[in-house]
């Protein structure tokens, strides 16, 4: 039977073999939202990059930048870390670098798995129909925050395995944990991730309608996949 | 108010400021679980080692040698990784040099707290009523399995913030979680505990009875403290 195992945060990874996996890297608040908004619709291609520098020099080269650092958009960027900014019809088409606290370095340390795709509540069917057709195991690598574990990205997880449960089955503690927590939760999903830490920080910055909307379930039907550098749907 | 924080393995433990905060140290299956036992049966006193020579040369010292590696007792040292060895007869007085996997780590990384103390379910009132007398912040720091997050050590780490929660508020989301799992499972916490991954490894090592033991609650009176390179009660 198909197995999924769950890292918490970025700084667990290495206990993990990444090799024959597909791993799902969510960061729910909100860079993961904001990639899958945005290839949903209609950007063409997404580039994370590590620094704001590289950031920049992309963006000398045409590309849209983006991104935050500590929640807030980057001095000097076109937009800044909203699914919202990702959605603009002058964006369909277009290439778009992103830089983020979190979201970008678990898509760089999930480097190694067979395929990495960007998940979010708002592609959580999509994703999950996409792994049920695929017969390998998977890993739900959570972003966390600056390393710590959170609320938001393991309730994900939890979502991701309560709706493969019948034809998967989970793979050491975090992946149990990671379900009940779900479970206790899925009636009041949006209310209690608006608990977590991470959400009461940005919450400070008058991003309450993201936050929402990033709890908000199946609003894309698209997988955007990460590959040699960058993601497209 | 004061504050509990969960660690929920020590690979995260850099991510948290020790200063001013009391160290709750869990190692549920097994190490801080016969460290309590041993204290609490009269052990005088117990040196965590990192390393198996470190033991071996404090075991020519005239200390007791005691430990494990994966989970099965070091060849040539006088006892493993079970509190009913801690609790001979023979031990009363005596002082145990001990090396495992996870705990002693934990411990280790712990240094810089104002106080470490040792936690387990057994000995868990007297921790919670030694933290109420003291007005500290808290950070309960799970020891997990090989770096990996671990369902008894943060069951231990809910139970504790349960306890005091009249008295305390959580601090960051992993104490969310903590709790919630622990409330969850409050009225089966044995069985729950021995779904964990660690459990079902160490049952195929015949060590059903230490299982449910370290499951058990309040059957000490003491709270272990380290200090200076060992432990007392």
């Amino acid at each position: 039977m198909r197995k999924i195992e769950v890292c918490l945060s970025p700084e667990l990874i290495h206990q993990f073999e990444l090799k024959g996996k597909i791993v799902v890297v969510a960061d729910i608040f909100r860079a993961t939202s904001c990639m899958v908004a945005g290839i949903g619709s209609g950007v063409a291609s997404i580039y994370p990059t590590e620094k704001v520098d590289e950031c920049f020099e992309l963006g000398k080269k045409g590309l849209i930048t983006a991104g935050e650092r500590g929640g807030q958009k980057v001095e000097g960027f076109e937009i800044g870390n909203s699914p919202f900014e990702y959605m603009q019809e002058k964006y369909k088409g277009a290439k778009i670098a992103v830089t983020t606290t979190n979201g970008t370095q678990a898509i760089y340390k999930s480097i190694g798995a067979d395929q990495i795709i960007i998940g979010a509540f708002i592609n959580l069917s999509a994703v999950v129909n996409h792994l049920k057709n695929l017969d390998q195991d998977i890993i739900v690598h959570c972003a966390g925050w600056k390393g710590t574990v959170n609320i938001e990205d393991t309730l994900f997880a939890g979502a991701v395995i309560d709706r493969l449960k019948a034809t998967s089955e989970t793979d050491g503690d975090p992946a149990v944990m990671a379900l009940e927590l779900y479970q206790a939760h899925k009636d009041n999903l949006v209310a209690f991730g608006k608990t977590s830490s991470h959400a009461k920080r940005l919450s400070g910055f008058g991003v309450e309608k993201d936050l929402e909307y990033c709890m908000t379930q199946d609003l894309f039907d698209v997988v955007p996949v990460f590959k040699d550098g960058f993601i497209e749907g």
